[in-house]
């Protein structure tokens, strides 16, 4: 028997075998439900089609569950990942129509520095598979890389989304500061695949709401309090309203500026709608969504590249080794849980910036230097827990200035968790079930910013 | 007889006959003359080697004619271009070493758009050759693409430079705005080579100076003065410098100012040395060592793509053609005259920024609307000159606040040529001389800032 099923998108094209003929493109009106799921493989990895994928091409998808008004078509890019997944997850649960969209580069790069989340994660396509056996719901899959613009333009024509949540960028600012090669990859994988996006959405169809996500680390710290995107400058006697000046601290966190600057123009020149959410250092595992099954976990990484630093703390405590300060520690991030994250985009595509608007919010719920962090930590846990200083292999400023407005989300509705007992200690129980997968040498940060070239993978 | 002699550089191997191998570098020590002329072909090309490129290898670097202590190696990246070679030539005659590098992209881009520089301009071989003739003086040559980082290492390790003079970009905003591709283009271009050339410089000699060309259009058109480069901003009592907050207006001028927040970095964590040259629009086609001979020539491009503003209002003045203002005029650009453009790039270069220094000027003299240079060109004009008002292709403000300091240069001795009606009278004479080349379908403008994409060469 074929894999292939009628109505099913293969490199681009739709397969049917009532007509014999492969169809290059299939737009269903925005606003309508489309009767099949999707299908597209194209890019950089070599797939293996797996069964989940090969879902009945004529089932529907899930009926709307939100108020009516409020059921949108929403595409998240990078679906697979850390955060990608669980959005969708929150996004599909409140009653919208939801499909993801990944390259996998995020499992390629486990591979290529030989970790793997703590936690273990299925294939997206069984995550998909045992969400509409939980649910009922249906998740549109279609799996490519945005820097294929072919790809990115078929995807926006046949999913005809409200909304795009963007969250397929390489994350990590030590992976984009191993050597040039990392370095570059970065930049062009990030601000090639947007600017595919938004020619997508201008070409396609402009009313299109581009949520994109960025990060803190792209202001810097500025000795002045951090604004939201934008700030009010009076300047010889003259006053504008001026893009926040950034000042970034890796080549990951310029591609997040650089693509700021390119949406900020898309939105003046054509009129789109865009909202940049400067997201906080994201810390903890589950969402009441991923943690109805563990086939629907999320990742939980703990290496010195993608691991975040609350996270990290969290699993090196249980593991009984120091945490890890980089320099003095007083370093202050913006900081924010994965519940609120989810919470947050789902506040951003139903709150949609207006035309021509680009939209910033700071994603972010509190502010903690890194000290405050390890200490919050070794304060909770039921181990001992010490902590060590090591140099900083970061270039950044210590003893900063960092006051940050982060009331836009509020205003949209955030009721934010801060950092609580209540939480660490689930991840306190979830670190313990599987710290037997942990390999302790990736916890130690090998890669120099001053350095120009670092090993990984060691 | 084989075109190959020892010594020589082909795809970046160098070629001995006297032993026979082929070895994989070569570098001098710095400060050291180079005992050959070098030619390296890589990229995306197919050249022709000329045997003007196949000089003695044994032949010496002309003796320095600058003072001791003043005498650099300086290697200029985009040096076949409209100011590259002007800028070459110009350092050379100071007495400096000077090596070129070009991919022939500008070149290329004539054959897209089926256009060509007004006056004849000679193979780049032909015009290093020609300036050894008149002056004894030695040019060298690289053959290839910066976005290829071997080519771009091989480069800066055999020719070892003290400064490397940046305008390998393409510059065109309406050729950055034709459709995505040319926008992706763009972008990568000139983003990723500049990422090559940093990384180069942190690698092999973190203290060659880097002198970039940046452009004025960067800047936008905010209402507060613009400053140079950084901006100190008091905001709710507190006080920062920063850098100034940039709001482009294509995305040709949103590579440039990706461009500058990476360079900003790389002085950061690195250590090494920028000066970013945020140039106006330039006008004029010769200077003293391009008028020597006509084989000396630089471009002149009067296209509605890659021709600037003043040189194509001469240039419609000279065909009775009405001088197309786009929108009310009321637009107001820095401008330069070319001969402060190469007397710039010899301040900058002589003047090296400090280690870890990201050094901004603003390489302007004056600024005048759309309609003072029409009005200019229509007084001093031989011809009976009419003004005609197009809808503007591009998205840009009109009736705008424009008040840029410019002190910079001045401060290291630049004595600004203001446009004056001599300047304007020797370019209606080489326009006249060559207005039989002019195809005057190019320069009505087809790129429309509004639409995701135009189409060109028509």
């Amino acid at each position: 028997m074929s894999l292939l099923r009628e109505g099913m998108l293969v490199n681009g094209h739709v397969y049917s075998t009532g007509t014999g003929q492969v169809g290059s493109e299939n737009a269903p009106k925005k606003g309508t439900l489309t009767s099949r799921r999707s299908l597209v493989i194209t890019g950089c990895l070599a797939l293996v089609i797996t069964p989940c994928a090969m879902v009945d091409a004529r089932s529907s998808l899930a009926s709307p569950a939100a108020p009516a008004g409020v059921t949108m078509k929403i595409l998240v890019l990078g679906g697979d990942g850390y955060l990608g997944w669980p959005t969708a997850l929150h996004l599909s649960e409140a009653g919208h129509h939801v499909a993801v969209l990944d390259n996998f580069a995020r499992r390629g790069y486990d591979f290529e520095m030989g970790v793997d989340s703590l936690v273990p994660i299925e294939t997206l396509q069984a995550r998909i598979r045992v969400w509409h056996e939980l649910t009922g719901k249906e998740i549109g899959c279609y799996i490519g890389d945005l820097t294929d613009a072919d790809f990115t333009y078929h995807v926006v024509r046949d999913f005809r989304p409200d909304t795009i949540v963007h969250f397929a960028e390489q994350r990590a600012a030590p992976y984009s500061m191993v050597d040039r090669k990392h370095a570059v990859y970065t930049q062009i994988n990030n601000v090639m695949g947007t600017m595919n996006v938004l020619y997508a959405i201008a070409e396609i169809d402009p009313d299109i709401h581009l949520v994109k996500l960025g990060t803190m680390g792209a202001y810097g710290t500025p000795n002045i309090d951090i604004e939201e995107g934008w700030i009010e400058i009076e300047h010889k006697g003259r006053k504008d309203r001026v893009l926040y000046p950034k000042r970034p601290g890796s080549f990951y966190h310029l591609s997040k500026v650089h693509d700021s600057h390119n949406i900020e123009f898309a939105c003046r020149i054509w009129g789109i709608r865009a909202t940049d959410l400067n997201q906080g250092v994201v810390y903890g595992q589950q969402t009441p969504q991923t943690a109805r099954d563990d086939r629907l976990a999320t990742r939980y990484d703990y290496d010195a590249v993608f691991g975040t630093v609350l996270n990290r703390f969290v699993i090196q405590s249980v593991l009984g080794e120091p945490l890890m300060v980089y320099g003095n520690g007083s370093q202050v991030r913006g900081i924010i849980e994965i519940r609120d994250t989810v919470r947050c985009l789902q506040l951003a595509c139903e709150n949609p910036a207006d035309r021509g608007d680009f939209r910033v919010f700071n994603q972010m719920t509190q502010s903690l230097s890194i000290t405050q962090m390890a200490e919050t930590i070794a304060r909770v846990s039921p181990e001992k827990v010490t902590i060590e200083h090591l140099a900083n292999p970061r270039v950044e400023e210590e003893g900063h200035h960092y006051n940050v407005v982060h009331s836009g989300m509020v205003e949209l509705g955030l009721e934010p968790h801060l950092l609580s007992d209540t939480l660490i200690e689930s991840l306190f129980e979830i670190t313990k079930r599987f710290a037997h997968r942990v390999r302790r040498e990736a916890m130690i940060p090998t890669i120099d910013w001053r350095r120009a070239s670092s090993l990984i993978g060691l």
